[in-house]
């Protein structure tokens, strides 16, 4: 085959401070057409198959985020938008990739992308599992789960946990764990619909609730009585400040993101007044950031993950993901699903 | 001498919901007259000489706090206001006591008090200490900042150390041991009067900040040049919602206390709007309570204090409390002092 000398890419054009904006005179993306650069050595051609669309991203473009106090370098205006993606090799000048293959990187928001071959994960041979699962249930947000629940709540048999986007790609998978291989004695989740809630208690939550029903504060007083040792936040935002009033003294809460404000003007941030029952309860809170685990403990992550699948604990049957057949032209417009509480799992593009 | 049959004593008759109210037909204390109950078996009857005054205090009669929420029993309607005192024995069944001997124990605001002589504790023979500072350096005051400032922020030499409150009872021993006794690399205070903060860096600190100057906001920034490795937190609101911006990644928050809301209306109360800090930065925040560590290691830290007064690293030399000569009559006026940044270090009521 013929090899692309160019590829269409969505770059970032302007950095929101709310909403992203989709169009009008100053868009945050920018469909663009670039050159392919050439390989040198070490280096694999890559098609973009499937993009994994995840809330952090949003941090990675905001222009109130200070860049130095950033996790990660932030995307540059005038760049592509990054995203992690299942690509196909179409040509490599690595010996650790041949053509045809397929693999886990960074394309972002490009048809094609020249990546060096370090950067690239080949996709573990798994029966039965799609491609996608490695961008989601057994890739980094699985991983995400893993060691947030593990390494940062600590969560055991001794434990009840509340899980928030607990229908989420992160919080479905933090629920199969905590139940399943950690064997915690009780999971709540909270999600943003019934079908949801009804799909989280399938993987094995005690229950979910639903926070938009009316009621949903009386709901969760109940559902969290005599209090939880564990919280996992996804979300930040209304739900942390009333689940620090839910914990049990010396109560553990992982802080993996706050979904509920990415997309907030920094006057319309939800302010966590609940402050109180951190000192008065001795409640331990913990950020964390996937990529610190990695190195040391990514493989045996992955080895346990794998193990529970296997045995039937964790579930990738396709439930857990929403897969978004998307033109090119409509990357952006998929990505936005993530705040509208469109998906089920984890929110994927399948590149059609 | 004849023992007292009746006391004067300061009851709870209204739970306040914002600033505590002193006049009116409403008040939040009101003066009463009890009788002093009959001594039993290993009992102590107290003069009360000395009363500690801290804003902890606020929280034991809050009408927003639920009570099973709260660290220790709230003062109940219509009971003495608790307090920790110096008091005189006047009297005595057991004998671990004798008449004549000042001990430190919860007297609350009544002239004369009886305790189970269990509750009481000895002063230390400390020459040329004040009795009165073992109602706060050398006392319970003490031994908050030595645990929140090794047991939670876990700090030493490489840290650079942030203290709000820094002129407070808590805070002026945190710079100290911070300084003096971790050799911690860099110590910051903050602290609302400039006379607070000559005092503060009299201490040892390498600088202290008024929070009341306009240009607090960038004299912190450049204070905090590099970030910090631990913010130990007295104040909560506005101040720690700035802190968050300033620690290093993996930063640690010793939550001690948020006396900047303890008076707010909930409508009131500031809202922490930097979150995404606590992810991107994967900080960690513990809340804490003195009394957890009491039992296994309280020994250890009056040792620890007591070593550190003798090698000239804490200062007790009166210019850390403020003690106020008090009225029976004004207790509750002297109290509210420490919601208005009266005091330098420990306020005091010395009852006359």
């Amino acid at each position: 085959m013929t090899l692309p000398t160019n590829t269409r890419q969505w770059t970032l054009t302007n950095k929101p401070t709310a909403t992203p904006v989709l169009s009008g005179p100053n868009p945050t993306f920018t469909l663009e057409t670039k050159p392919v650069p050439s390989l040198t050595d070490n280096q694999v051609l890559l098609r973009t198959l499937y993009l994994s669309n995840d809330p952090a991203q949003r941090g990675w473009i905001s222009a109130t985020v200070d860049p130095v106090r950033l996790y990660r370098p932030p995307v540059q205006l005038n760049s592509p938008m990054d995203a992690v993606a299942i690509a196909e090799v179409l040509h490599s000048t690595s010996p650790a990739f041949k053509a045809g293959q397929r693999v886990r990187g960074m394309t972002g928001w490009s048809e094609y992308a020249v990546l060096d071959a370090a950067k690239c994960q080949p996709l573990p041979a798994l029966e039965g599992v799609a491609p996608t699962q490695h961008l989601g249930s057994l890739g980094p947000t699985g991983l995400t789960a893993w060691f947030g629940i593990t390494e940062i709540a600590r969560a055991g048999p001794a434990d009840a946990v509340v899980v928030s986007g607990a229908a989420g790609a992160t919080g479905s998978m933090v629920v199969q764990i905590a139940k399943h291989i950690l064997g915690c004695k009780r999971v709540v989740g909270i999600a943003g619909a019934d079908a949801k809630c009804r799909w989280v208690e399938s993987l094995g939550a005690d229950e979910c609730l639903n926070y938009k029903h009316a009621a949903f504060r009386d709901e969760l007083v109940r559902a969290t009585d005599g209090f939880v040792e564990v919280y996992f936040d996804n979300v930040g935002g209304e739900i942390l400040d009333l689940m620090l009033t839910r914990m049990k003294r010396h109560g553990r809460i992982a802080a993996c993101g706050m979904v509920a404000d990415y997309n907030s003007e920094r006057s319309q941030t939800y302010g966590i007044k609940n402050w109180f029952e951190v000192i008065s309860n001795r409640l331990e809170i913990r950020g964390f950031i996937v990529m610190d685990f990695l190195a040391e403990k990514g493989n045996a992550a992955m080895e346990a993950l794998a193990k529970g699948l296997a045995e039937g604990k964790i579930k990738v049957d396709g439930q857990n993901e929403t897969v978004v057949e998307t033109a090119f032209e409509k990357i952006p417009e998929t990505w936005m699903k993530l705040f509208e509480g469109a998906n089920q799992g984890k929110l994927i593009t399948h590149l059609v």
